[in-house]
């Protein structure tokens, strides 16, 4: 059960987006688990992709095809397999399978981007894969946006989608975005995929920044595990229909479509994190007063990550001896003596001593709650950062350990 | 339950090195919680301390009192209350403590290294420790060695102490030590506190290069949940007892007097891990192949902290795939298509492929087992690592979950 977050019923279509869904017996039979979505001629594509050194094949795939600067005429997406770890063999897989695609929306090999999630270290199943390619393709509609949410979930509890509309001075615009995920990343399944469609005429070079600054401040900024997939990747796609003049960087209408494909980043992401793996709780780390942004989010993601934290906000424990843990051990130089701690308004910590009037019951209160924020002040400077990410619970240990059994 | 561990019943005293026991009633009465060591004239003293930002009280204390090249004649330590987090009041506590033990052995207060393990964030019961000082100090006795690693368990499941006995040019030389901990270390209980003791002559410079290697290679070695606590201290006294000429690094004598202490610390450091918080397996994690040592250790640190490998091994689950997840995201910059994976001797990765003689039941009968070694090969060079770690159970989470409850 994800706290306090339920799929979406409605996702406005992007004008030059059409999405279909086809079963391909991947994992198994029974569900429609191949979807492909068709650009429009000249729709501008950008995608973030995964740090870990074991990049699964379809992410190197992506790679070449951005770099090589091709225009990018569909994308397809397949769950139940990551070709992940899977050699030579599985760049042929990943290519043999955006051909099919290509075939069927009448383009090049070479302009298809493809993407897996799922097991790793098996060869996806291509014959089944390129067989229900035409279907996926007959499948098209500009209103598939839920049921590609659908298709790309694996052990998410619930689909993940979100929609806006903005006016430009060329008129509205519209930004839809879906996600998967459940743990920040699972090297077998889960892993991040997000698809976020505008038809808005962002240029080359602003659809790539857009997309960078907005996962930069989304995506980055949740954790639930701390690991990292190798199949994670974000893809902005701006079709340029709502509008004949080129948005770049700067521009009087910039602001408005990029608040609204950040706001859409911003609620896939929460939404990955509320339906965390075993999650409980909905946590929002602030921290303050920091010499720079880097140190600020440094120290939030140690708070994040630490199992001993985590842990404790399972129990509903406002432990905060180990939020103190978590601040010093995060390799930012902090001085205990300037630091603030507050659970929603409840202080507890001033300059790095308990605060007099704090008593137990009103931190447990807090924390008591499925939704609450952890503020942390250094004290050291002006700058700022904001991380997301929830609880440790019996859940995940029996999630993880159960996954394959 | 420990992975294969039962605390010492002997422990060879160490010439010089006298230890006695009190009950202080510091966190509840009932139990032996304060420990005196009184060390003789002359012996030399190095110790290694947290890098937690938020060090406890008493670490600021022997932080000062050893970079003064003071004498240190006893040390004083606790279990129940960290003294962390408590500002002024809590370093005035720590030598409130440190005083009254010194007036007992009859040195000056500036002498004594005072220690505390326990909860965070509350000041220590002062005046009973110092009732307690006088009767700690008149049980004093050279065999006291058992009493005091019973003295400084917390959630320890069972004591912790290991000894060795060489030979060197100057006669027999005895190394004895004891540790508490089971998380790698706690911010409001566990936390790591280890003291050896020899009667070697080692120079005072040798002692400290001595502890500072052995702690490098056994204690920075093993990790149960990645966090450090504010009040780790590993603590090396040499009484020089055993010898009349001091022991320099590259003297003769001093590889075997070396070695006996680094197998006393990585006895004990196995020991937190097999001990490590709801662990059931003991799991080393090799790396070879390294460009080098340090990149090594960060890819096993990395594999070592990774909850989904945890969560795999506590299932007996030979998930390759998260192993090489937790590779991939080191930051080290490792060729994938040169990575091998072994579990004991079954080789289930070559070239960073799936080994094509590899089945399944191979690897899971490995991790069925109690103790087994993950062994990775970068192919990147001849530099290696190696890191024990523990896996990640419910009664990780339950432990630490309902630790305040």
């Amino acid at each position: 059960m994800p706290v306090a977050y339920q799929a979406p019923d409605f996702l406005h279509p992007v004008a030059g987006v059409r999405l279909g869904v086809a079963e391909a017996a991947i994992k198994k039979p029974g569900r429609k688990d191949l979807l492909v979505i068709e650009l429009a001629p000249g729709t501008r594509v950008a995608g973030v992709f995964t740090q870990n050194r074991f990049a699964a094949a379809p992410v190197q795939v992506c790679r070449t095809v951005l770099a090589s600067g091709a225009p990018v005429r569909a994308l397809v997406v397949n769950s139940g397999n990551a070709n992940a770890a899977t050699g030579q063999g599985g760049l042929d897989d990943a290519q043999a399978v955006a051909a099919a695609v290509a075939a069927a929306v009448g383009c090049e090999a070479g302009h298809v981007l493809p993407f897996s999630t799922g097991v790793i270290g098996q060869r996806l199943p291509v014959a089944r894969m390129v067989a229900a390619a035409p279907a996926a393709h007959a499948d098209l509609r500009a209103d598939g946006w839920l049921d590609a949410m659908r298709a790309i979930m694996t052990t998410d509890t619930v689909g993940k989608g979100a929609t806006r509309r903005v006016a430009t001075s060329q008129g509205e615009v519209t930004v839809t975005g879906i996600a998967k995920g459940v743990g920040m990343i699972h090297p077998n399944m889960a892993t991040m995929l997000a698809y976020v469609g505008t038809d808005a005429p962002l240029s080359p070079a602003t659809t790539q920044a857009a997309l960078q600054t907005a996962v930069n401040r989304s995506f980055n900024c949740v954790t639930v595990d701390g690991d990292t997939s190798t199949n994670d990747a974000c893809v902005l796609f701006a079709t340029a229909r709502a509008g004949s003049r080129d948005i770049e960087v700067g521009d009087a209408d910039y602001a408005a479509v990029y608040g609204a494909i950040e706001q859409v980043c911003l609620e896939l992401a929460h939404a990955i994190v509320r339906d965390g793996e075993g999650a409980t709780k909905f946590v929002t780390i602030d921290v303050g007063g920091a010499s720079d942004e880097a140190a600020a989010r440094q120290v939030a993601l140690s708070v994040a990550h630490s199992p001993l934290v985590k842990t404790a906000l399972f129990a509903s424990d406002a432990n905060w001896g180990r939020i103190v843990m978590a601040i010093g051990k995060s390799g930012v130089p902090v001085d205990p003596a300037r630091v603030d701690l507050w659970l929603d308004d409840v202080c507890l910590l001033r300059g790095g001593q308990p605060h007099p009037d704090y008593v137990e019951d009103a931190g447990a209160a807090v924390v008591a709650q499925p939704e609450f924020r952890i503020r942390i002040g250094l004290g050291d400077g002006d700058a700022q950062a904001t991380v997301w990410t929830c609880d440790f619970s019996y859940d995940y240990v029996k999630i993880n350990a159960e996954y394959r059994t």
